[in-house]
């Protein structure tokens, strides 16, 4: 059986002050605001987010390396390699990024967020409500 | 500028008793146990996960469709539809599914893992660990 790939298509891109990937802050460690700035073409599947809402944004973490298996944890040279699997080095073979934001405002297609660590241009791919099975502690 | 789009590789597949998507249980509402089988050349980006270990499964939603962009929530046809990204539906532009679940053990290239709602034959396009950030309630 030939591999087979599916393609993902963005619907939309982040806007932020944030551009160098080296200097950008790790999951959760405090990041600027930023904009998701959408495709005219997804907005319908906007409809019902409102400010204050938690979402997951998914991203396509474009200037990662895809042909890495271990990284170093945190990018600590002094720390032993680690499957990529276990870490979340955007470098690995599908880069594709999880970033839990809370809803600043929506003003047409530009829908504004707190606490984003992606960089600007960073392609969007989806958008998902955070649900109480994601986040319980167990 | 052309439509750009983004090749997602599966790293394994999904061994499940669940066959049927629509019987499927919905997010975190009870699913049985179910295998990881991963393919032999990402192997090596598991090392360092563990039975016990918390991770977010991703998942490329094959049998979903890709041009709905509202559905009723819960696919309650009594229900007002909704904007795709304000649900877990699998339906969406790019069904990318995000599961959380329990490494349960592990067995060369093949994982077991907790509470999967994933059917059989689903393919696996990412693993990360779940984060503190991630859980922590706001």
């Amino acid at each position: 059986m030939a591999p087979q790939v599916f393609e993902l298509t963005p619907i939309g891109r982040v806007e932020s002050p944030l551009t160098d990937p080296a200097s950008a802050p790790k999951q959760g460690e405090g990041a600027p605001d930023a904009w998701l700035d959408f495709e005219p073409w997804v907005l319908e599947g906007l409809e019902g987010i409102r400010a204050g809402d938690e979402v997951i944004v998914v991203t396509w973490l474009h200037r990662a390396r895809r042909d890495v298996l271990r990284v170093h944890p945190r990018g600590d040279a002094s720390r032993r390699p680690q499957g990529v699997f276990g870490t979340r080095s955007p470098h690995r073979p599908n880069p594709i990024g999880l970033h839990r934001v809370e809803i600043a405002s929506m003003d047409g297609s530009r829908v504004r967020v707190r606490n984003l660590e992606a960089v600007d241009g960073t392609p969007i791919v989806d958008v998902k409500p955070v649900l109480s099975s994601d986040i319980s502690e167990r």
